[in-house]
C-alpha cells in the first residue's frame, strides 16, 4: 500500500446504480450500458440469444465474467482458432489486441472490465457493435 | 482499435469458472478469491453481516460492484469523511490512493476490480484484512 497521494483525485469517486443508466441499444440484439472509473472501465452487455459480436480487436485488456447465459468466444490465437464457451460463473481473461469474436448461445448478461476504458464505446465510434 | 500486436500474450489468455477458485477464508467473516488478468485482477469477497474492513488505502484504482447485500464505505476525502452505501446493482468507484473503509450491512458477495493487480493479495501481505 502506498503513501496517500497529495493529489487524490476524489472527482472520480462516483456511486452508480445500474438501473440509472440507460440501456443503449446497438442493435436489435445487443444492449449496452457503462461506468468509466480512472483507468477502468465497467460495462454490462446484454445480448440476447443469437447475438453476434463480430471479430475484432483492441488495446485494451478485457475481463469478462459472464453473469446469466453464455457466450461462445473465438479467439484468433497464434496457433489457430480457439473456441471456448464461457457460462454464467466464469471469466474469460482476454489479453490486449487479442482478435475474438463472441456468440450468444443464450440470452446473455456479460460484465466487461476494460483497462484502459474503451474510448471508441465512449465516443460511439464502435460500429462494428452496430447495425 | 489498435493494429494487432507482434507480441500477442496469448498466456495471460484464461478460462476460469469460480467455483473453482478455492474461498480464503481470511477471518471468519471474510472470504475472498481472485483472479489476476494482465493489468487487472477481478476479486469475489464474501463478507458476513458485521464484517469490517480497516481503514486502508493502495495506490490500485478500485471498482466495486455489490452483487448481493450492501456495504457501507467509509472515504476519507479532502472535505471530510463520506459515507456511502452501496447496494446490490450498484457500483462504487475509488479513485487510487483514497483511504476508505467497509461494513458489511447484511451478507455481502462484493466483486472488486483493480487496475493494477493487487500485490499485497497475492503475495499474502494483506495483513489488514486477516484477523
Amino acid at each position: 500500500m502506498s503513501q496517500a497521494s497529495e493529489t487524490l483525485n476524489t472527482d472520480r469517486l462516483s456511486h452508480t446504480n445500474w438501473d440509472a443508466i440507460p440501456v443503449e441499444q446497438l442493435s436489435p440484439l445487443i444492449g449496452r450500458h457503462f461506468i468509466v472509473g480512472t483507468s477502468v472501465m465497467i460495462a454490462r452487455v446484454l445480448l440476447k440469444q443469437g447475438a453476434i459480436v463480430p471479430l475484432h480487436h483492441h488495446h485494451n485488456e478485457q475481463v469478462s465474467y459472464i453473469l446469466e447465459g453464455a457466450l461462445k468466444f473465438v479467439l484468433k490465437t497464434e496457433t489457430g482458432d480457439r473456441e471456448i464457451t464461457v457460462r454464467a460463473g466464469e471469466v474469460l481473461c482476454i489479453p490486449p489486441n487479442l482478435p475474438h469474436e463472441a456468440h450468444a448461445l443464450e440470452d446473455t448478461v456479460d460484465l466487461d472490465i476494460f483497462n484502459p476504458p474503451r474510448q471508441d464505446w465512449i465516443d460511439g465510434s464502435d460500429a462494428y457493435l452496430r447495425k
